[in-house]
């Protein structure tokens, strides 16, 4: 069990590479209180990524290359050779540890290159090689942040000022290393023309809508009005009373397939459905570290069901019979022609362009 | 404040004219507790018509002829002409309870021709209106009931043995005198093949589909499986894992234009789109008394917008941040293109074909 700590800081980080342990908000927790848990084991990691204590895409890759670190540095007093293999063998519990997201799979894989080379020199030792792997993960939690900033930039003339967008799910800085996907186009919007309305679904089951994008847009002072999933469709056709033409939807995305098929949270695939039947255009952000090429089409995508206790409590109170069955799964998949456009750090695409920008 | 007992009862009514008082199973309590609200004012009864203690067209159809009840046995110690303007009084009150759902004004209304009639008969005392008030009230109550197992022959055969159907909000017994309306369908339906699996939606923010539908099918041993709202889109292109093909989308009305137009729970809108886009049928079923002949179409009914505390709190607990703008309207209309059939106590029509229906 990883130690916690509580904090009323204004700013915040979702996760961090620190000396004694990775440090990483309990989004869990959010909005009603800021814990950081310390996390000191692979495992630990892999139990912080189950229990969405972190979630979103790119913010689980940054923590399995961070969960790479844990075990080299868990390994540090082992033989050379040995260490090696340690760190080998965590990785592939690590890449296991949710199914759907391959920025997860795409960032331990990126630490094993790095292992691996750091494994031909001979002149190395632990302390050369956990250093340079901290380097390693740092750089993608770098990187993380420089390509959602650079996916805002290339995404934002799709909000033109005064008009409302909606969106789903946490797509923000808690979903990446900062800053954020479709949330990240969202404030590179407002930062172009301070004037837009950003039109949250509150995302069940889990409500990241309603717990952590309020919660971000509240923090950066983007003006919002949150709406039950059931509404989208109603919203899309009437508009919001007072608020500008719905002029997107904008989603994130857990894994992209060559040919565009896109899984996202569950509800996702519902929103551009409706968003077709209300002429209204769909888009997908995503860092290319999404996109896996070797995924020929979403029926390819695993998807990840989820505990019933998700749909049948909230936190600990039961909301539903006892005894009954549901179904929940995390993701499902959007077909490409529904897509408009995907957004990525090297521009915004339409599916069928999307294998332009591989390598 | 009425008083309230509480029961284990296996069976359970939606609503009771007793001697004493008008006997209201809570719903707010639901699934957890069985409590049972003892009303004696018509004041008491338009807040549990207001605060959802009873929710569903046809019931709160039948709670405001009750409140008439009501009204008459407190002022039964007026001058009969009192007593007949304060009954009049408050009937304007109980009528404007709830704004949407067109069986309130119905139910009124009949209650008030009732009592016109009554006051011609010179022979009747104070007690006579009483009572005859009560076998009006009564009655209502007793052809309701009627009425929905009307609406269940009449739409059985929508859904084929072995299929699936999703429903949204709650339909049944809770929603009627009895029985009920599109669940009530659903319970002809089972009890002619027993092969069916029903998929209720969630329908966020009061979960009535969570926390009363499966309280319901549970009861009756119908086999079901929940979803939250925004898995129906997924559902309808998937199926449902191990069940059978979905048949069909039915849903009740809060009130029906007269050109079909159908305003009910919020989030049937979306459901009407997704089976369009899926090419599934989608049913409105709904007893006579919720079509509004006098209304041309679904723009001149009020939606009702309730409290933001509906979506930013489950029960008591916060789930959003503090000081958040929401939107939350109760219902959507539906167009009648949308609508494959309206089945109606005297049978399934289209929603072009509603008007040979009337009078």
């Amino acid at each position: 069990m990883p130690s916690s700590i509580n904090t009323n800081k204004s700013t915040f980080f979702t996760l961090r590479l620190a000396s004694d342990a990775i440090h990483v908000l309990d989004q869990r927790a959010l909005p009603r209180e800021q814990r950081i848990l310390k996390i000191t084991t692979p495992d630990d990691m892999i139990g912080a990524i189950q229990d969405m204590s972190v979630r979103g895409a790119p913010a689980i890759g940054v923590a399995g290359a961070f969960g790479i670190v844990l075990s080299a540095r868990g390994h540090r007093h082992l033989e050379r050779g040995r260490l090696i293999e340690a760190v080998q063998n965590d990785a592939e519990w690590i890449r296991e540890a949710r199914p759907t997201a391959v920025n997860l799979m795409w960032a331990v894989d990126r630490m094993l290159i790095a292992l691996e080379k750091l494994s031909a020199q001979a002149d190395f030792d632990n302390d050369d090689i956990v250093r340079e792997l901290e380097y390693e993960a740092q750089a993608i939690y770098d990187e993380d942040i420089a390509t959602c900033n650079a996916i805002g930039e290339a995404g934002k003339h799709v909000i033109p000022s005064g008009s409302s967008v909606i969106t789903c799910c946490n797509t923000g800085s808690l979903a990446t290393a900062g800053y954020g996907t479709a949330l990240g186009v969202i404030r590179s919007a407002w930062a172009e023309h301070k004037s837009l309305r950003v039109i949250p679904c509150e995302t069940r089951p889990r409500l990241q809508g309603a717990k952590l994008t309020t919660w971000e847009l509240q923090q950066d002072g983007i003006p919002f009005t949150l709406i039950s999933d059931n509404m989208a469709a109603v919203v899309m056709r009437d508009g919001l009373p007072g608020a500008g033409p719905i002029a997107c939807v904008i989603a994130g995305a857990d894994r992209i397939a060559a040919n565009g098929d896109s899984a996202n949270k569950i509800g996702t695939y519902s929103l551009a459905c409706l968003a077709k039947t209300h002429g209204i255009p769909f888009y997908i952000a995503a860092p290319l570290s999404t996109v896996d090429f070797n995924c020929p089409s979403g029926g390819d995508i695993p998807i990840e069901e989820r505990a019933k206790e998700e749909m049948t409590h909230m936190g600990e109170i039961p909301i539903t019979p006892d005894e009954i069955t549901v179904y929940n799964p995390a993701f499902d998949v959007t077909p490409a022609e529904l897509i408009t456009g995907i957004i990525t750090e090297k521009g915004l695409v339409t599916p069928e362009n999307l294998k332009t920008l591989q390598g």
